[in-house]
């Protein structure tokens, strides 16, 4: 066509069937499996890069809430936790996850080797064409684990001491991640169980927000937080790059979900992975619209980082299900996502638990919550077998994670010393400023 | 190939015929349609996707242009309407965009009813293996949606409140936007007549443009801008994000414009969505070079706001007809744009029209300039029906813009206090500023 | 499917074999000539727009990086020598640097004329079948011209002169980028001595870096950095934003070293891809690490700039062969880059060479690195070859940036007055600050 004509959809339609029959006399119709493997490929390659933007995004949330005094700590951490997470996950957590028919002790615990990938030029006589290519494959999926770490992060931030935060990271990324998710994702025990999570809600945020709470706990708030019962605000320094965060995660979403479908290369497959970037969509904006409305009704003014947490919750509360619901009901699902987080981010801090960017309501909370909503749109779901999966995930990682933030606690200490957390952890540990030259207030 | 060769374009297609030849034997030629679906579909994923993120863009853009009194409030106004855009473009917007057959007034008004997606795992025997899956047609053109609204954000900012703007923009995104969409797009009488806007540089651009101009007179200028007969600078917060929000919104513009083509899966569509790629971005490269000259020459400084409204003002003049140009005529339509900024700005404060960020120069001048210059490379576009498609959006947007933001004044007002702008919307409206801890000049 | 299964990877190959042999029978295998041409144009298009995002990515490591007293002067050089470079590209660059058999002097010097896209809507008997569409080849390549003069601005901040830097950038992007890529990957001299260079650690970011070098040394260094003997730390002003700027510029390298591949339209090619894409991000991963821990050790608290700079050495090193080396050598591959940076930063400050964000070490001394690791990878590497490409490109790459630099100094200076780079090149050349309200220290 030589120039622009959005033609109206139920007229093409309408055309379709003779158009349709007229071609396939000219021409084939079936997908080649050489096509198929080189279009699910492409779907892991485009999903992996959107995903690993996920890092900016999380990055640019975490420096744009912590207080000034914080921010080149908390950008080292995001840089220094992607770049363990890559070395780690391909050293051990990748065929720890994946472990097809090499279990240690089957359906628990896998192999332990690094990923080695298919060799130059593949041969397609030696490619699976019926999936993709190993090394999109392992972009893809590390850049899961990456994003499970990145959720840690927020949380802890302002006072936890840079090396056991990475070290907690590596143990978290090598083994504690790849663990748990080979037992839905690598076919083990809590996937013939019939635990359903398409994206996961429970295998990568519940799993970042029970190692972040468990760390919180743990490291105890911040030095001010909460005094004489009362809770002290610590405002974000720079909400425009919460915001720019926000965003950066939500495009990375369509990556994260998108990608989870496996596959691209049929009319249903590619039909599908559009069902899910609508619906992840409309959960974040579900999530966007109620925390405005709710902020607006019980605080009298709308609340910014309750509206960019209600979208990343909708987000969260979408990605256990994000191809059968309908617009209607993904909307909804994530509108609840904005619900949970407007009452759960005062509940923490009820229970003096002090996660600096809201991680746990976001990640954790909804994580749940998205996790048990499967069963609302997918008939395959049961109720038993979502609980199943999130409590035994969650004892799990409770239980794993607190083991490592003592031992941490016991050689070297974890949490900065007190007039460093009072100075900031820019000057105190790092002796750089994030903004050198603004005053402050 | 086990190393790289960049090979030269010319000598391989010395060589093409040949090994075309010798291909032809063995392997088959023509794109099988289960394949052309998939390729479409995946044009408008990532154009989408591309499309999507220029929601941050104009969130970056319009934060950094703003006070910093007024951050927090053009952010929360950003992601507020990019929440309601989708609840309601899937509501309404859609189906009354491209109605089809149902029609309620033949070619004018549309059908009333949400959007639903195919079934999970289509059937590639129900899909219309001659275009795309619905979810992809709807995710990307609910993104057209959301940017005619962003568009209106910037103008009105600093002074509008935020619940009117935001009841403006569900109207703008359910009924406005839609209904002049359909006219063209959805095949309704601008179609029948002849009209030609490749990706919307009328449809999408000056409609925007158009209820950001229609707002802003009603609105009013902001207290202290035209004073004495003079017009005092009211300097943007943080041009880095401004820059940075440019830079998004240039590689969004691949996906709006190249996404536009509909169709990706034959070797004349692929390389047009290609030209349409490179003269996309020849005509933002235009913008930038002119407004930077224009103002050295004018100003004897160069100004940054200038040449990155001078890019965007390009991309918003190559946007009609992003495909039938050479490079050299892609470059002077954007040069045009960026001239278009550099006169339009101050002309605008002439007639005392207070346009914070530049938004009616770049995307309602520049979209009729746009819209115009189809005739140029062109040879199906005629003046008539181009200037025919331009009065008739613009009097349907200014009527129906006016009457709502006429109400809106009447019931509710659309202005903040007097003190309210003074103080800054963030305080006054938020309670909560953007960079709190950052001392002010 | 209609709900998740992350299928075990090991466990699918197992299955993949009757599946394919069932396949067979029912669909066709190989790719049709016309969809191996779409898929390599989409390769481009893609891996294009990724690069494209690098100029914003350089844009923010940069205005991160500086003083904020010179942050918009930054942006400015950013964005116009983008839009410059798109330009002169099209005017000269893309037919010099591709000349065919329309060499001026065979295999040195090519053919002078503006690039012509092909027709609209273009017949697949006339397409290049083997390849892919001209405007993507065209829109891919000119992201890499822009990219090399991205890496000169930074080295170069806070002291040179607006309109001599933007001369130079049109020489470089019209003429010295193009005639020494013309040498590698236009099939000239070099290509046919052997010299390996997949993505272009010499031809792209060796070249950024002489040209850097030259103009650093020539320019000589800003007032005060250098003083007594002792060097005067000049922070930068927006660490965020510098961060922010290192993931984009990783995310962009996906396509940079992806599309490099140069063919996506086999089960070999995708899967080499996927390939470059796993060790692109390895290579990062390794510079951060080891930059992390280095500055650990040496300095006793990690170092931020270090630990970006880190990663982008990491890239670079790894981008003239991202494709044969194992994700572990891959990783050590970019580790080396890491300590690479961590000792360079320190000794061009020795040598009295001020270079404002490091360009030198990560563009030039690691690209160096990189182009001599191909052999530990690459058996058709040689030694001789790399480093015959090496000093060929720096010589011819110093002379002729030494000439246009010293011309643009005897004609108009190119040092911007001692009072304004005291002052600031925002106000005292601009009139313009980037962050005009916020006060400073």
């Amino acid at each position: 066509m030589t120039y622009s004509l959005k033609t109206p959809l139920l007229a093409l339609a309408a055309t379709a069937l003779p158009v349709a029959a007229m071609a396939q006399d000219a021409t084939p119709t079936a997908v080649p499996t050489e096509v198929n493997f080189i279009l699910t490929t492409l779907l892991f390659l485009i999903g992996g890069f959107l995903v690993f933007f996920m890092a900016a995004g999380f990055a640019m949330l975490e420096a744009g809430l912590v207080r000034s005094k914080n921010v080149t700590m908390q950008l080292t951490k995001n840089m220094a936790l992607f770049g363990l997470a890559c070395i780690f996950y391909y050293l051990i957590g990748f065929n720890l996850m994946y472990p097809g028919d090499a279990w240690i002790v089957p359906n628990v615990i896998g192999a332990l080797s690094p990923t080695s990938l298919e060799p130059v030029g593949l041969a397609a006589a030696d490619a699976d064409l019926s999936y993709a290519s190993v090394g999109s494959d392992f972009f893809f999926q590390l850049m899961f684990c990456a994003a499970t770490a990145s959720i840690v992060s927020g949380a802890l931030a302002e006072r936890i001491k840079l090396w056991p935060f990475l070290i907690f990271v590596v143990i978290l990324t090598a083994v504690i991640y790849p663990v748990q998710a080979s037992w839905k994702w690598g076919a083990g025990f809590l996937d013939q169980a019939g635990f359903l999570d398409f994206a996961g809600s429970t295998v990568v945020h519940s799993v970042g927000g029970w190692a972040a709470l468990t760390g919180a706990i743990i490291l105890g708030p911040r030095i001010g937080k909460y005094r004489d019962g009362r809770v002290t605000p610590m405002l974000g320094s720079n909400l425009t790059l919460a915001t720019l965060g926000t965003f950066i995660l939500w495009l990375g979403w369509f990556g994260f979900n998108g990608g989870s479908q496996l596959a691209m290369g049929t009319v249903g497959d590619v039909a599908d992975v559009s069902r899910i970037f609508v619906n992840t969509n409309a959960a974040a904006a579900g999530g966007v619209v109620v925390a405005l409305i709710l902020t607006q009704v019980l605080y009298k003014k709308p609340d910014l980082t309750m509206i960019l947490n209600g979208a990343l919750a909708g987000l969260v509360s979408i990605t256990a299900e994000p191809l059968t619901p309908s617009i209607g009901a993904a909307t909804l699902i994530g509108a609840v996502g904005g619900v949970i987080v407007v009452f759960t981010v005062p509940l923490l801090d009820k229970f003096r638990i002090d996660d600096v960017v809201g991680a746990i309501p976001v990640h954790l909370v909804a994580g749940i919550w998205g996790t048990i909503a499967v069963i609302f749109t997918n008939s395959d779901a049961s109720l038993g077998a979502q609980l199943y999966g999130i409590i035994t995930v969650a004892i799990f990682v409770i239980v794993s994670s607190a083991v490592v933030w003592f031992i941490l606690k016991a050689i070297m200490g974890i949490r900065v010393p007190q007039e460093a957390e009072v100075t900031g952890l820019d000057m105190s540990e790092l002796g750089m400023e994030a903004y050198p030259e603004f005053a402050q207030n």
